[in-house]
């Protein structure tokens, strides 16, 4: 907190920064307090920006450390995972990935493949959901990375995915992201987040990087 | 790629959006073949929305599976990284963890210590920073997690921060999240991501769970 007022010893500005801090502390406490419901989300992860999968991966490390078991499938192949791959591996008794996309449209060239490889990839995220109802749920987290993507390219039928999505097993946390979200499905979400690209390395000409960027 | 117009087969679709794809492709590959610098990145997740340190673990485990070497200096400390940490503590050789700072002000409400802990933070990461360079550098990525905050606060003095990070390695990549991020740092910085909040659960009165906000 600034405290700016000339006059003022350092150990009146701690004090009076403490007592701000004090009720600022109750103020939280209060709000908190009546945040109670427990519940899986669907959580979106969309924008322009950069850290819509990593941040989604991120998610998946804390959940694994928590002892979550995760089922992640992958819409859009790429080369950009393989990094946190040689991790998740560590894990193969808490960790089941599906790498069910071809590339980006971009790099396929191949519409009629794209929109088979993302059916099958639905297929697999709706086994998964369906897998995770019961006694005894299979997955706590669920990862659909670039989903929203072949949803804007009308591959899957987005009622329908919406409706699974929405019809999930109460305790289940499902995170969707790829830019471009559909309304329909940010109406659903209980979380979104959009990353906004304010600055990018591309553009003073720095190329991607491993380590980094894949 | 949406194409609809009526009176085309499936096929003719599929050719058109090919062709399409194909054309993009090309563009795409000549707007990668200018990017051709390679250095280490002064990188900021910042905005009010959730993903800032997320996407930054979400980095970290990406690097490892890469071979790098990780330090991650924490200027905020919370109950919130406990998740990631056991995932992280897997990889001992290649990730240095060091938790300095005392909680978010509103639960220290001690100022004094809050500004002794920034420091500490600080000549940590410092340390870090310099254990980078020459032959046989350390760390090839640097997380400095809620440094913002603490510089919003005018804990750290925010001249010599910018000025240290500008004068980092030229291979050393170095991530800053939290909110608030100074334009001084945006201006330094070579990627900037502002995490913007769309819709939160607290919003419909759900609480942070354990494997997702914890």
């Amino acid at each position: 907190m600034k405290i700016k007022e000339p006059g003022l010893t350092e150990a009146e500005i701690n004090a009076r920064a403490n007592e701000k801090a004090k009720k600022r502390k109750e103020v939280r406490d209060r709000m908190l307090a009546t945040k109670t419901i427990e519940k899986g989300l669907l959580m979106v992860h969309t924008g322009k920006g950069k850290g819509k999968s990593t941040a989604a991966f991120g998610l998946v490390t804390r959940a694994i450390g928590n002892g979550f078991r995760v089922g992640i499938v992958q819409f859009v192949k790429g080369k950009w995972q393989t990094g946190e791959r040689v991790v998740l591996e560590h894990f193969p008794d808490q960790v089941t990935i599906k790498a069910m996309g071809e590339g980006f449209t971009w790099d396929t060239q191949d519409r009629a493949r794209d929109i088979a490889a993302a059916q099958a990839a639905w297929a697999e995220a709706k086994r998964m959901i369906e897998a995770s109802r019961g006694e005894t749920p299979q997955y706590d987290l669920l990862v659909f990375d670039e989903l929203n993507i072949v949803l804007r390219y009308d591959y899957l039928d987005l009622a329908e995915v919406v409706e699974t999505l929405k019809a999930r097993p109460s305790q289940l946390h499902i995170v969707v992201t790829g830019r471009n979200a559909k309304p329909e499905l940010i109406e659903a979400a209980d979380l979104v987040t959009e990353m906004t690209e304010i600055k990018h390395p591309f553009q003073a000409g720095v190329k991607a990087q491993k380590g980094i960027e894949f």
